[in-house]
């Protein structure tokens, strides 16, 4: 990396609890590109004033990661239509002061649907309630699934999500393996407390034919691992990260980059970093 | 440099017209040092928000140069003498959350004239009338100099700054050649539209003993330049800048350095940027 300019763009996230990956990410497309950009991730207590300093300090743009994706909507100038429609922003780019915000976990998961020819007649599973829980179902729904089950414990947003697409709710699933199609939209398999869990039963994995975990980090959950050993096909939310993070570049620097450019990306920021 | 990470202290500056001379001499010892630290310069046109950023995004430091070194005092928690005294601040340091503002340019005039043993009964001039100017005639009076004026054709700026330390305003100087130390707080001779000028008459020049110039860049002023051909005994700005920046790295990261490492970074800080 090339010592940091005075004219070099600068490009931040915001999230309760940053990650390396996506400053890896950037920061080594802007090298192997010969951009004059970087990138670092940064946490506040203030998201108000993080995204004024964007503004103050002509920041280029910004991702955003939970606890902050609906909280910057008032903040900011334009939303489109991929935010807008699931109400969460996860990106920001700054236009000469313009702040517009998109949504490229929306875009990522439709494309990862359209790529791997998911059949629409396919009954689906979505477990999860949050945000990127809604960014899921909504490409669900866009794409034409008409039979999505979104499973939640919380009585509170599983059913006010499933209502808003037009879908079944349902707080536990008492008799597993009607599903042929199943997500992942908890932490569950997360690093962390959750390292360890499965998201769904065995049952479940044994029933489908596609299983799609969300989880960015590690990229291979217990869950993708268990779809893997019983031959499943699998969608991983390292997937998901590298597209959605690909999509921000391409907003912030107005270049195209390939898939290969993608995969080399995504690989350089899951490797341990090197101090 | 190596790549950025989530962890790295970040650190900025803010200027009307942002130099790389700052960037380059702190990411060159965060480098030789193995500090997890980077930094980069900014401009802004919204001071208060731009602070506000410096704490939501939880920055670590920020360097002030002009307009701001005034406006940002009302805007931070607590003022170190050597910014109180002037009132202007050039450095800001963020403790949790505490903003500390102190002024180092004010630090490295004392300890140029210190360290040059400059004489206290020496005459001296002091062309200029601006915030710079104050903290270099704010230093000859810590010092002990009593026979000090002050040049300056702003006939309010002027003649306040000279009255609030007990010294003389002269609006010009028609019968130059009655100081011993000459010193230089205009722009002239600054890289710019005043590149060429000389800040002083040769026969300023040919009275003085001691030859000082504020201006940082470039480091070998048409004054400068004069002064060496003369044979005079010289101050650069440069050496300035080194030396402030010197103690706002050391408030930044908690270390010493020493004079050694200070001259390979301001040396690394004037090379031609390579891209």
């Amino acid at each position: 990396m090339p010592i940091l300019n005075k004219d070099m763009q600068f490009c931040i996230s915001l999230a309760g609890r940053p990650s390396n990956l996506g400053t890896r990410f950037h920061n080594f497309l802007y090298d192997e590109l010969g951009l004059n950009f970087a990138y670092k991730a940064f946490t506040t207590d203030d998201i108000e004033g993080a995204v004024r300093g964007i503004r103050a300090l002509g920041l280029r743009g910004c991702s955003v990661s939970m606890p902050f994706k609906e909280a910057v909507i008032p903040l900011i100038d334009v939303i489109e239509p991929s935010a807008a429609a699931i109400e969460s922003v996860n990106t920001i780019v700054n236009d000469g002061g313009v702040l517009t915000g998109s949504n490229t976990d929306f875009e990522a998961i439709a494309q990862l649907i359209a790529d791997n020819e998911l059949d629409p007649s396919l009954r689906v599973l979505v477990r999860g309630s949050g945000g990127m829980a809604k960014a899921v179902v909504a490409a669900f729904r866009d794409a034409g699934f008409d039979d999505v089950t979104v499973l939640a414990r919380n009585a509170s947003l599983g059913p006010a999500l499933a209502e808003q697409y037009g879908y079944a709710w349902i707080a536990d699933d008492p008799a597993p393996g009607s599903a042929e199609l199943i997500v992942n939209v908890t932490p569950l398999g997360m690093q962390g407390a959750d390292a360890s869990a499965l998201a769904f039963s065995d049952e479940h994995i044994a029933a489908a034919s596609v299983v799609f975990d969300v989880v960015a980090f590690p990229a291979e959950t217990p869950l993708i691992l268990a779809a893997r050993a019983a031959g499943k096909t699998v969608i991983t939310g390292a997937e998901v990260h590298a597209l959605q993070a690909a999509r921000q570049f391409e907003r912030y620097t107005g270049m195209s980059i390939t898939p290969e450019q993608i995969a080399r990306a995504a690989a350089f920021s899951r490797l341990p970093a090197v101090e």
